[in-house]
């Protein structure tokens, strides 16, 4: 099985490659990840250097090119790409690697997902799932962006895969799942929401109905399950607002003297500890056959750390392995 | 015309009909505002009497019902329909009064204001638009949440009355327009952001492009349009990320000592106020030929006077005749 050995894309992300390269150190020292990076040799090998970090524990695969940000997605599966990206995808396609991490492109990475690595049988759609931070506990929402266009049976399959990944990475048992809409009542929404609620019903799965989204910062589901057009704006105005409100924090906090911070700073870091996205890794890209994690283009080296983490969980828990004997198990009975 | 009175529904909303009476006598007293309240004119009068209010000043339509927030919407419009809310419609409808505030159920105001008071010509939607606070400055948000499917055309709308709006009502010369979207790009989003985004290049208005969730709240534009369904997920979440931080602030606050707080009550106040809904009235009804403005249901005194301002506001710039000439000068120019 490889090892179980995590690819990374050494050049994702707008910290690469050294944010990348003290990240997996860090992984491999302390977790003991078995690790191997794509990109420029060379280039790792001077940033290295140069920044004086031992990566003799770290195996290197060589690939000439990086995946520009700015590029349509589909030029990730054209023959011929060498970028960091696709070369980690292909690894992992070919059974080299048991997880890829990369901070790259989501488009390209859903992309080169989809067609290099593939999706799980069954599963008709790739979601990007990010955990988010809450009061009660985080919650993963799925999906965060890639189907603009959903149908309601994607929705449940986002739902299966979403429990999956909380009950095998994140230890929830029996996790709540929610369908993300305008009201409580099952008849609200579109059309879209209004079959999924009754499909969600019938799933098996722990679903209790309607979130309305002032309820998600609550933490009191594990779920929440909407088309990645509303994830995509949920996800980031989750994130704006918290960026937004960090800083009005800073701005009240500078007038409370240094007797008041004495008092205060152990709790406001322990609130931006909780808000800070770096602290979970990244979105797990849920439907591919194996796990990849899409890591925030941010990322510092503590976020590559935690995204390695991360990938070592999904093939620890077998996530990948629990969703493809659910998605099957539902496909028998429905047969029956 | 009708001396531009404004009606007020006094048995909407969770502190009905106390807090309503308070707010419009203090709009009475200090705005000057020449108020009808509709509703059981025993209960108004008991209830003002008990509280030792002088309610001299307030003109009473009686209306025998309360419409129930959980009643289906088109409820409304059945005819003998009796409460307060539909009273207050058929006054605004009538020309007894120039503009309407309840804090009632969004989807009867809505309905009511469709089919009662009627669309400005031209107008294909409603759109309750809340005006949310933001860093450099407050924006509006369409459609918030009446129409969970739109079409490209009605987007457009939006955006040309929320500017009517903004200008006239907000002071915001030449406001922004902006489409919530998952991308900077024009070919993001679904098939509606993306016919949209066409539109409203072509439109005439300050359209700035599109605008992702993250950018909201710092407030760099001041009209935001999009779907009804995308605008309440956006809504509410904005409203729920705000309970949530000023939870987190007195949390951590909560630990700064007396010499901490003494520093930063007044930033503290500011904020709270900077980001309080009650400071900012409700949401007008856009669309409709007459102001209506939905308050807030948890709305107390103050921001039943915020709204009747609001109305007044309304009333003074001229706001549903801005659109409705913009709407036939549009209308005369594609004759053309």
């Amino acid at each position: 099985m490889a090892d179980n050995k995590i690819i990374v894309d050494a050049f994702g992300g707008d910290n690469a490659p050294l944010e990348v390269i003290k990240g997996c150190v860090k992984a491999s020292n302390e977790l003991g990840a078995k690790i191997i990076l794509t990109g420029d040799s060379a280039k790792i090998k001077k940033c290295a250097e140069e920044n004086g970090i031992d990566i003799g524990s770290l195996e290197i695969v060589h690939a000439d090119d990086v995946f520009d940000i700015h590029d349509e997605p589909k030029e990730i599966i054209k023959s011929g790409s060498n970028s960091s990206m696709a070369v980690g995808l292909k690894l992992l396609a070919d059974g080299k690697g048991s997880a890829f991490v990369s901070a790259g492109s989501t488009g390209a990475l859903v992309m080169g997902s989809t067609f290099i690595v593939k999706r799980i049988k069954g599963i008709k759609r790739i979601a990007p799932s990010p955990v988010l931070p809450a009061d009660k506990g985080s919650f993963l929402l799925a999906d965060a962006g890639a189907n603009t266009e959903c149908r309601p049976e994607m929705l449940v399959q986002f739902a299966i895969m979403g429990s999956a990944y909380m009950e095998k990475v994140m230890g929830k048992k029996n996790p709540k799942v929610a369908l993300l809409n305008i009201g409580a009542e099952e008849t609200k929404g579109r059309d879209l929401d209004i079959e999924a609620y009754k499909l969600l019903e019938r799933s098996g799965l722990n679903f209790v109905g309607n979130i309305e989204a002032r309820d998600m910062p609550k933490g009191e589901v594990q779920v929440v399950v909407t088309d990645g057009f509303t994830g995509n704006i949920a996800l980031k105005l989750y994130e704006g607002m918290g960026s937004f409100f960090s800083k009005k924090i800073r701005w009240i906090f500078s007038g409370a003297g240094k007797i008041g911070a004495l008092f205060s700073l152990g709790k406001i870091r322990e609130f931006r500890k909780q808000m800070d996205y770096k602290e979970v890794g990244g979105s797990v890209l849920l439907g591919v056959r194996k796990p990849v994690i899409k890591a925030h283009g941010s990322s510092d080296s503590l976020a590559f750390f935690n995204a390695v983490r991360q990938a070592q969980k999904c093939i620890d828990g077998n996530v990948t392995g629990e969703i493809e004997a659910y998605v099957s198990r539902l496909a028998s009975a429905e047969k029956e």
